[in-house]
């Protein structure tokens, strides 16, 4: 059972915020912000997004119960009006954003939240902890699902991450195009397929392998995964098939030169008749060993620490910038920061993606006032990127649940595919397609 | 409002491993595991230890509820029998651990499971979990606090990872050494100071930066900090000792190079009469960057991804792996895994810390059977480095909750006192003591 409320997920400035601006009035002004990263990890050729379903039951369950307003209210963080404006806090904005499972590029657009400064305020902090994580997991997994071409990828990452991460990492891989995960509340919650048999322990818990192998053939049959890499490979995988026979489901191997002792178990697992038994191999596995694994002789792979922590790149980096609000006068102005290398762009933004001839594919960042943006028409071709996930408060709940994330595993496929081949390169280099930034 | 059970946060096969067990009956052996790291991370010379008061929490909650028993007959996880004994599931064994804020070392057991074989296996990814994210966590932000000297530091990362582990992060951060966090859900569970005044969103939406920072010192008083960096830094800190006086609190930079601009704020700060108002710096932080700041006039920084991302190194690479067990006799008995690169040292651990002179430091550990194990006696002065958490299924609650918190931070800083002073070096380098394994 889960049950919380994200609405104090976040950082303290929101609240301080939000009560500084109750109080002057600009807490109802009519706002945009949009959140983007300003780079890709180095030498990373693209990334996926993923998260904004969570984002999306996160607000359904964002209110303050007595709890929370008791903690504000002790803890002076903001004032007594601002606590009666929060005690019936609902999101009544709207937000529009990429398609879980899409490729994404510097400065564009990936969520673009509207509503009055207050609400939008809240939400910051949430939205990018769930956005930064999620993708930085589901770029992860993309690039080890090409690396490891048609071979099913399954999460078993769970153990080196927080414990909450590692639900949200399972979502997020499948979202990247893996198939599975060991992680139980992630399939319970998501839907997702569920995997695993046995680790070394309970091989040690017997008084012989052997004891251990009746065990788990006993209590999961035949068509069980039995991890033979204990004691001695070799002795084990004779063990497993006579204690199975040759319709051994699988054996996993979890520690040495994969490549060689993947090859050494084939041979020998032919060589005593069970030639369907299937081969995993799980150890501190990442893209460039997934793609050293491709002559191998290997069935699947389970993939643990370096897809929970992004292989290097454990955030994409995201923020959470206001680029346009209303004014003193009521009319709807572009606004940007200034900073030293952090400057932003003014305006809302329309994003699309254009394919002409694969190697010159675009992302195209569109920028201007409301009226500008009104009247401009993408050329035909161009893919528009932004879907609508919140209409006024309305939550589309066809992005939500598993189905959603079943769209979004193919749809990933499908958008990768789209791009020039490169894209695909474990070499480091250039994002894959150029972003182009058009100010009307 | 928080309530959830961590009963499924866990890898599927603790589940499959279970039942087998149940059905042959090894379940109900007795059993030692201990959870350790084979390395640091590269180059780092110690890492701290945390999350265990946050194990015991999840202890507490550790149960299984009609919905999950469902999820695991539907999915045909566990037979019927197993659901049976799952029902009322607690775990009725000992744990004994290292201390919270204790530096650890490779090889060294930082928690000691001893239970029966069913209810250990349980516990083994959630323990994991947390202990590999929250040491990441709570050794990177010892090394920043090392490099901030008697700076505060503060916690920002929220956003730039997991929303749940955003609340770990902060909790470890304070473990580590830091003075408290933005994190408002930390605060409000962990009893953590909190920090935070506004973004440059809050200037943004304001029609002058004038106005704004009017605004924030009408909610918020003189004593706020005061973010000056969203357009021209120097006309900023102009503006905010002419609307607040000299007597402002704060101000914050954000972004651009932090030494030369915290020079000219703060010459610009005296000159203008505001010699106590005080200068915050929070730039994509880690403790390399802490360390070039030390003789800019800085007083406190906030520090976001590379603290939640542990600077670095994500995880922990913390095991948990059987080294005692029952035998079919009745008779304890040390087991091991021989598998290639991750053989285990046989049989439970003590653990020891010897001072001698500083320099001839060590961490002991020492194996054996029972019998061997009880009679022997340390020499004096070294230190027992495992303290009692859980006894035969009782929790000792002195280390949950606010207080064990601030003794975690205390001990670490008294922990890491004691060390060779190479410990505190951000050179790479070798552990900075060794560990020396006995088995007597």
């Amino acid at each position: 059972m889960v049950d919380y409320s994200p609405a104090l997920m976040t950082d303290m400035y929101e609240y301080t915020m939000l009560d500084a601006a109750l109080k002057d009035g600009t807490a109802n002004r009519p706002c945009v912000f949009e959140i983007f990263t300003r780079h890709l990890p180095e030498g990373r050729r693209y990334g996926v997004l993923a998260g904004t379903g969570r984002i999306l039951d996160a607000l359904e369950h964002f209110h303050l119960d007595d709890e929370d307003l008791a903690f504000l209210a002790d803890r002076k963080i903001v004032s007594k009006e601002t606590l009666d404006w929060l005690k019936d806090f609902h999101f009544t904005g709207s937000i529009k954003g990429y398609r879980e499972g899409e490729m994404f590029f510097p400065n564009s657009p990936v969520l673009q939240v509207e509503g009055t400064f207050g609400e939008c305020t809240l939400l910051e902090t949430l939205l990018l902890s769930i956005l930064n994580y999620d993708s930085a997991v589901a770029s992860a997994a993309s690039r080890m699902v090409s690396a490891a071409k048609d071979r099913p990828c399954m999460d078993m990452g769970g153990r080196r991450t927080n414990e909450w991460a590692a639900v949200a990492a399972a979502r997020a891989a499948v979202v990247g195009g893996f198939q599975g995960t060991a992680n139980l509340l992630a399939a319970q919650l998501y839907g997702l397929k569920a995997i695993g048999t046995a680790a070394h322990c309970f091989t040690l818990v017997h008084d012989s392998e052997r004891e251990a192998f009746e065990s788990q053939i006993n209590a999961l049959g035949k068509g069980t995964t039995l991890l033979v890499d204990t004691y001695n490979i070799e002795e084990a995988v004779k063990t497993a098939v006579e204690v199975a026979g040759p319709d051994l489901g699988g054996v996993r191997i979890d520690s040495g030169d994969l490549a060689a002792m993947a090859q050494r178990v084939r041979n020998e697992l032919d060589a005593l008749g069970a030639t369907s038994t299937t081969i995993t191999v799980t150890n501190d596995l990442d893209e460039y060993a997934l793609a050293a694994l491709q002559t191998a002789p290997v069935d699947s792979y389970g993939v643990g620490t370096m897809l929970v922590t992004g292989s290097g790149a454990p955030t994409c980096a995201m923020v959470y910038k206001l680029t346009e609000r209303e004014n003193a006068n009521g009319v709807m102005e572009p606004v940007a920061k200034k900073s030293k290398d952090k400057a932003t762009v003014p305006g809302r933004k329309l994003a699309y993606r254009s394919y002409e001839y694969n190697l010159a594919d675009c992302e195209h960042v569109i920028s201007g006032s409301e009226s500008k943006l009104a009247d401009f028409h993408a050329p035909e071709g161009w893919k528009d990127l932004l879907v609508q996930y919140v209409d006024h408060g309305e939550i589309n709940h066809e992005h939500q649940g598993h189905d959603a994330i079943v769209n979004a595993h193919n749809y990933r496929a499908k958008a990768l595919a789209e791009l020039p081949i490169t894209a695909q390169s474990l070499m480091k280099g250039d994002p894959a397609i150029p972003t182009e930034t058009t100010v009307l």
